[in-house]
């Protein structure tokens, strides 16, 4: 206990404060568009990241060593509990969210880990009595131990499909103690390194069949929280199956299990598939598949997931516009799927980077609110596809039209008119109410 | 006449010859595995590149003049078939393909332009019943005239929509007429520059609208061709809709349109959306999905589109190996859409060049029924996802195990014992059949 | 005459203004740190994209049709003078620049191409005496026509070589008769496509040579603009010799040329080359060698040249901060070498371009300004670096240390303690000034 | 001891052998172009992949576990180099390599670490004594550890740079008493992760400095061998100073270091920086300053070093072209900075990934050797090249021409001839000699 009692207390006083904690833009009860910016943003702390990550990387050993590391095994992961709780309570969060085994460590058998895991699970269960915070959601860790060398639901190994199914059982049943309000596939194993040694094939009808039996036993435990699943490209494996939002969409289409998940979508998985987040997070809410947020930000110029903590005001606004376009997140949230960078070890850093992050997200509900309370983008699409609304293009829309309509419509026309795009001047106006909300 | 009379003659003399246009690895007569190779790779010219093609770049004019450039609107496009017949008995390839831009110039209106087609198209199958050429496929270029600035089924126009139906409806009777065995769609507009100006799911309705109705066309008129969408992710758009396989295929099957296309794969849109040639062409495979190949290969160090002459030995063998495996390309082919490096403006250049990739893949033709006759990898797989023919993996594939049974048949087990994945020996064994064979 | 007549004016008015061509954040005549914004950003039209470009890519024809259009030849490029002029005006920018052969078209030998470039620079000086638009820079095209193919100085053909040698002669000559401040070599074929062709060590020297030409002709007439290397990585050729400011430096060190040039830096050729914009500018800068700048920024999920004009907040903010620790630019400015988006083909659309992208630029400046001004990044140095102030890291500056001496120091010490890097403060930190400045 | 006699042993039988350790093209004995293909490719086993990697990856804990892993401390540290060594012998290396800190672990303080060095490297001669392998080269690890987060000789931490000193000055004392034939520096952490907290001028000043006592304190010793830098322009860091071979270059001109350093290219590091590994060779060649070579391959799909063994016959063969015109390696060599694949963790794959790397350089050592035989590509350069032979082209190449000569002489031409650059007829060449030498 006490692990942040030497850190600064977080404020809202805003512009003028000179405590270095003092968030400028978010005042969680703050209320815009009716819903109080807390409601709106469903901000959460990743275990992993905060009170599991050390900093290291593939050409270093970890650079931080945080109080609760004297500890070891269960003492430790009960230190962490107490850490995690003080943090969210610092950050006046109202989500957490973990893999299985950030929280516990592993025993001898799997029984022995699930003994582990109700012992803490069991602890944060008395710890949530006493806070606001809640479990956003949890997942199993399918990706670190050697057994999941190649990979867990698709897995070349039989034992390593059970033993990962059995993971996932206790994953649900932890769901349903905690009360989380979703539960996360991320499959960084499920892919493969290379086709030459690969029955893609059986691989993914096993994935398939792994979630069906997931969709089968929450049925049967009654836990009704939203299934998410994360795409993510590649890393750790040269491929995987989930490369993003679309392609995932297909394999859930084709396996018929598309009306029991939604997405989770990663800022960071999105541009390592060649999109923005927008993209990904516009695909997934006109398709009514969007679930929750993974918050972070990459790097363009590097090829491969840096998580950093989001600062980037276009990314934030832009996402909150597709967020406040779909009321929402529902059951979903803000995730803090950001780590420190190495450098970054201090323990003030962790204030420093989640305030950030949440003033920059906080900004970002701002802007975009404005955006849609102006209809700015709204009267530009009206404009912009008038001609669907009338005419030829009404008949297009409604279905009466067909290649001998449209032919003889337009085959005599000397010049068909379009419209400038107006790239330039929308990214300026965007700019404005960026500066000026 | 005659374009092509001062080039020598192809032979297929193998090795020894001194012919520069002698193949080494491909004789359309050799059988392998009970075809002829000529059955097998069933090679296709693309006219746009090679007969209508000049070499520009976004930073140069074009650098190849070729003999019938000096002629002009019809009858330039006259004398492009004329040489366009003549290259394909040159090259002694079966197949050709060609937008209907390529082959005959826009008129003041599209009921004109129709008219220079049918003048062209009768040309055609005239020059067709003296050869043995077919069409593999024909497509719309719904790219390239200012009017499609904004997409041509997703363009945010009425009327361009209702050109562009027009114009496949045109396409689809020229399919008809030519005995077209595929007909192709490629949306190189249909995607976004931005998505502040875009209503994404009207365009991807309206885009689903479009595809249906040439469905329903082709079937009011009797063309049984096979349609082919041709996934692309971004270039010349920022964000294309039909991105890869996995998110066409998503797309297909939300419109409930999955039973009437397959895929043509390309090279190079497989690696410019992240993704191995193998792996497009693989996972179109295992869903029934392979239906054709644009052959070329792109520079993986360049971010955009080079449309190079496919050579890569590593590429043509994995590419044929899936081929084989999926008992050949069915209606479809192997489509050379490639173009000359922008410093090859002379005309051997297309010899050359034609000659290179139908080599390549001739070489690749043999290296991968090597392979698959001596079960090279098909034993590695056998051998490899043994534990799902037996015990819990069989019970696992056969629908028997749930996550009680699997956690019972886990959880007391102190030891996963994994195999080897032998990626490094299996790229050893692909050098020794490329070498050997 | 009278081009622009039928847009409104710009003004200055601020961010209450209904004008869509009003500034929110540039004022020509506002003081910033003792200079006005005219005099600290120097910006400059691109002739070839706004007065020349028509919107064309690889995929498409020209979707823009401007009114000087109508006219063609010589009567071309004089309408362009007159439409430039107007368009400058309307701007109110102090600087324009452009390429030979945007001005004025080729003839049948170069004598007659410089007879008509002679016309065109005549009617510029005219023009420009009753301006205040200047020649910031001009260049030589030697990448378009056809003769370029396989480069210009470096070119396998020694005509290729006389002939750019003889177009930069000239170039020189109008630099001089139009006062340009600068001259600007950028390389566009010189490069390779296939390391198999080419003589790489020939041609470099080869380059070597025509810029020692050019550093002796420039002498000899005495022309004393500064000469600028625009370095870019590739496109389009497949590498070219002047990939990034580092490389380009150490070609101009080997063939002793480093006194002559300083950089032209463009922010989409920086990211390209895997760089950020403010990488180049920092590192040109640190090295004396920041001369001008291309306005500019990419879209960093494509891989080609998107030339976009310049909207991103951060990154003018940071390329200012650069450009204010240089000093400015000296004769150096920022020239929008940024195209209209291929669906922005209105008129309108070359103001709402110019004007976000001015607008970006000022706020950029003031941002910069006042994080100097506080010393915000300044401190941050001073403190991190301090231990180089005294003691052993004194020594190692001062150069008194060695191997020796350093072992001593440490070979004891049991552990050396480092300070956070504060990444993800200082990224907040940004962001405040970026909306409070 | 011991640790591979379960192993079969590796024999050169060639292509019939039914050895699954059989070399197919590599002979040690054979002689090409006069040299044993041992002294042309002088190939080296890297110790910290080999003996001390553990197929750890961001996402995942070690999948290798050898037998010797079973010791800790010092005495792990003893056993590894048996196992080096029985490796060494079992692979028949000439060289091996490693990091200070692969072969033995730290203590309290550097002096202690020393002391721990001291006694492998007195193991390590002895073991030599009765081997014939040799120490290609060895370098400071100054990376893994926390104290270089911010860097080694650029850490903004005199102590860090003292206490990186003193490792480098250790490391060249064994290096002289190993016979080391190479000393590199690989500067993993000298670069940075954001502008915004880097002295960027210092920071490469004291690079400078740093390697400037290194070349003194060599010399100081006698120590002779050759110095190596080691380009990589980013990952762990955002951006590494030593970005590629040019860059690396420009920074050793400016502080005049450039001759005390070659280069020691790795070709996954190439491609990350956008080059091709031929480009970077190449370069270095032609500069007189390629010295050595990590023998690896990357995945240019993903964007991080994945250190593969390099099995692609295009790569090796056009790198051996490129060794072969610099004659040689000089002191350097063929190094595997080659990893298993995480699947690849038995001690077999140990055996076939080297074997497969082996081979693949030992093919790719012959295609090139009968290239050069052949005079392939030097035909090809004659002929495009010989402009510059005669007239003009001589007097450009000599230094007679100047911008006037060249003027004169081309302003009247009504015409250049160029002529085709003949790529895709060289790919094909290079088809035939890969596949029948």
């Amino acid at each position: 206990m006490g692990y942040f009692s030497g850190i600064g207390t977080i404020s809202y006083e805003g512009k003028d404060s000179k405590n270095p904690f003092a968030f400028k833009h978010y005042n969680p009860e703050e209320v815009v568009g009716g819903k109080t910016m807390e409601e709106h943003l469903r901000f959460s702390v990743a275990y992993w990241h905060s009170l599991t990550g050390d900093g290291a990387d593939p050409f270093g050993r970890g650079t931080i060593e945080r109080e609760w590391d004297r500890f070891s095994g269960m003492d430790l992961a009960k230190a962490r509990v107490e850490a995690a709780f003080e943090l969210f309570e610092k950050l006046n969060v109202p989500y957490f969210s973990f893999h299985d085994r950030d929280i516990a460590p592993e025993g001898e058998t799997l029984r022995e880990t699930n003994k582990n895991l109700d012992q803490i699970t069991a602890m944060m269960k008395e710890y949530m009595k006493g806070s606001k915070v809640k479990l956003l959601w949890n997942t199993a860790n399918l990706f670190k131990h050697p057994r999941f060398v190649h990979g867990a639901a698709t897995s070349c190994n039989a034992d390593v499909f059970a033993y990962s199914a059995a993971q996932v059982k206790k994953g649900l049943e932890i769901a349903k103690e905690l009360g989380a309000e979703n539960y996360v596939f991320w499959g960084g194993r499920e892919g493969y390194e290379t086709l030459l040694n690969t029955d893609l094939e059986l691989e993914l009808d096993n994935m398939a069949r792994f979630l069906r039996m997931a969709v089968d036993y929450a049925k049967e435990i009654g836990y009704t929280g939203q299934f998410l699943i994360e795409p993510k490209p590649k890393e750790p494996t040269k491929h995987q199956y989930d490369y993003d939002v679309a392609s995932a969409t297909a394999f859930l289409q084709k396996y018929d299990l598309d009306g029991h998940f939604k997405f989770n979508i990663e800022a960071n998985h999105a541009t390592l598939a060649g999109h923005t987040f927008q993209h990904e997070l516009r695909w997934a809410r006109i398709n009514g598949m969007l679930g929750s947020v993974d918050a972070n930000q990459g790097d363009d110029l590097l090829g491969w997931d840096t998580d950093e903590f989001p600062t980037d005001l276009y990314e934030t606004t832009l996402a909150m516009y597709e967020i406040l376009k779909n009321d929402g997140l529902g059951t979903g949230g803000l995730n803090f799927d950001a780590k420190l960078r190495r450098p970054s070890f201090e323990l003030e850093d962790l204030l420093y980077a989640h305030i950030a992050g949440m003033d920059s997200f906080a900004k970002g509900l701002k802007v975009a609110h404005r955006l849609i309370e102006d209809g700015v983008f709204e009267e530009v699409l009206d404009h912009r596809y008038r001609s669907f609304k009338e005419g030829i293009g009404r008949d297009i829309v409604s279905g009466k039209a067909d290649f001998h309509t449209l032919e003889t419509y337009i085959q005599d026309k000397e010049e068909i008119r379009n419209q400038s795009g107006r790239q330039e001047q929308l990214k300026a106006v965007l700019n404005q109410y960026l500066l000026e909300s």
